[in-house]
């Protein structure tokens, strides 16, 4: 159990250690008054190119252009639409066209001040425009601010699946702003707080307890929240400074994943239907259920998961995702053509437990399969 | 002076020492023969992803094919339009998904089959697919061979300017064959002779001296063509070693660039009139003559580079490209788009006789304006 039981009203910073792209993750109350100053210490003199979606903006874009000015940095606002198929080739060529429209050069800041879709999208659009240009991470959603804003992992997504195209591509900086969480929607912290029950059930069975105990805390933006926030970093943190391009360890972060990307990829990225969080929810049970079936993971364990996902409002079911089923052989095409392939056969993250997840190769499809339409069936 | 003397007809190895990146250049007649072991040594059951144009899948692909059957090698073949167009977004965009539907994992690799286009168009790809697969470099043109296909700049063109969106994305491995040369065009093996020129211009003058004396070897395929490769390769492989992502001494490989890009820019990358080895040979010819303007560089030595130049056939003045000159404006648009500038201001790679390039940082945008007034009113 490593959540610090001390007061972090006051800044925290985790700092995620990879030699000459070593970085900080600033995390607190009121930080967006920092990107001005940061600006100018990673990019003197440079210019700031504001990545950002309609909703981010309206809410929160005015304050940053203010903190930029008072702070002296020119900057230029791209702004794109929300939602997940802004995550795929068109968007991605405007917004690459639209910096170098800017004349941005290589010394200036690229600020990727959204969600998830937007920190991949422009993660990946500064890795591209003039073979690599810097970037900040302000992420405004729950699940950006504990998982996709830290670590490196950039792209889009392809019609072959989710996240088949990108770069891994540190940022320069990480500010968490606690406080922009406030505007987030309810699903939306919901799913973001799926990713940090994920550091739990990985290998910190302390921290899924302290969960368990303390969510209400967290929904209501109390202490507890800066406290899940950087202790998810943390453990972020420490994976990817293990295995920043994903040859080992790093692999265990997609717990729940590989089943989430297909449901996701089966009902076309419908942000209606299932939003990356709750697939991640559901895959985490999926995964549990999986192992149990293999006898790895006991069925107290799958239970407490799914009763704990149940708790917050987080679906745990296939069937749970409204409109019609996938089909077994739709969702076995996506897990076929995910990342984690070798040479045919599957990987997938099993676990033993809660808290003791692990990489198991050489799953046969046909077993996958198999469970899945057992799930359909139940 | 660094020419071997020994015949080189035997094959010739040269390493690009990076790190955990570092690989191997082979450079000999009939190498083809040497792709399909090292698509087993690096990717060990895996898959070849052949990336080629109609014209070199025409004369060489079944050679390769047949190469990579014979050691049981699997491969699919994905073929472009040959040209600069097809460095751009559109066959940027079917090559990345074409590798994801052949269902390619992350240890295959690609092969990049081709010219410079190729190279780049293909490393670029191989990069984002997946966050990165390996690829092999067997480049077919003489231009290829001597530069893009080793170093690891990978990119396509934007209507921003050449090159603006790309790579750093190091080869597995390069291997040269001298024989795919027979087939190539006059026109674009003198292209790529003026990229061996740069490399007696930036710091060797002794091979500079040794091409003016071997040039016709050169051209009639004898045992100069090998050596002339080789020692390219050795000079381009040193300079990328001390500055794998060009932070210093890497940016003198851009000497003839600039002005090359811009002109290339300014005829909208019509291949008919000009193609990048043309651009680069009169952009090395201006780049000595403004260095001359500046009380840098001799007019003796002005003249040996334009006489060697135009020797071999190549063009040394803007006006030598047939069709409507470019205005001034419209090249000092491209000039000041290029990678190379910084803060507003430019950065040329000037020079103080035959083997003495320098980086010279504040180039006013007014004196090369003012220059290239001078060279169009000539």
């Amino acid at each position: 159990m490593s959540v610090s039981n001390s007061d972090i009203n006051a800044h925290d910073t985790v700092r995620v250690e990879l030699d000459s792209r070593s970085y900080d993750i600033h995390i607190g109350h009121g930080l967006l008054h920092e990107v001005g100053p940061k600006v100018l210490e990673f990019a003197p003199g440079g210019r700031a190119i504001i990545v950002t979606d309609d909703h981010v903006n309206t809410a929160h874009g005015d304050r940053l252009r203010v903190v930029l000015e008072a702070n002296g940095v020119s900057h230029e606002t791209v702004c794109v639409t929300p939602g997940e198929p802004s995550k795929g080739w068109p968007v991605f060529h405007d917004v690459v066209e639209a910096i170098l429209a800017s004349h941005a050069e290589r010394g200036d800041l690229v600020i990727a001040f959204g969600g998830g879709v937007i920190g991949d999208l422009a993660g990946f659009a500064a890795s591209v425009v003039r073979r690599g240009m810097g970037f900040i991470q302000v992420p405004t959603s729950l699940l950006a601010q504990v998982d996709s804003s830290v670590g490196g992992k950039t792209g889009i997504n392809s019609p072959h699946g989710k996240n088949l195209i990108g770069a891994f591509h540190q940022p320069t900086h990480v500010t968490i702003d606690l406080d922009v969480l406030k505007t987030l929607p309810p699903r939306e912290f919901r799913a973001g707080y799926a990713e940090m029950v994920k550091y739990g059930l990985i290998d910190d069975e302390g921290f899924f307890a302290w969960l368990e105990a303390n969510h209400g805390e967290v929904f209501s933006h109390g202490n507890a929240l800066g406290r899940a926030v950087a202790n998810s970093c943390r453990s972020k943190a420490r994976v990817v400074a293990a295995d920043e391009r994903e040859s080992g360890a790093r692999a265990l972060l997609n717990l729940g994943h590989t089943f989430g990307h297909a449901l996701e990829g089966s009902v076309a990225y419908d942000g209606e239907r299932l939003v990356h969080g709750e697939g991640v929810a559901i895959g985490m049970a999926l995964a549990h259920r999986f192992s149990n079936r293999l006898n790895r993971c006991s069925a107290d364990d799958c239970k407490r998961v799914e009763h704990h996902l149940q708790a917050v409002g987080l679906p745990t079911r296939i069937q749970d995702i409204p409109g019609e089923h996938p089909s077994v052989p739709a969702l076995m095409e996506f897990i076929q053509q995910d990342k984690k392939v070798k040479r045919g056969s599957l990987t997938f993250i099993l676990t033993r437990g809660i808290g003791s997840a692990y990489i198991q190769n050489d799953v046969s499809p046909w077993e996958v399969a198999t469970f899945l339409e057992t799930e359909l069936s139940s």
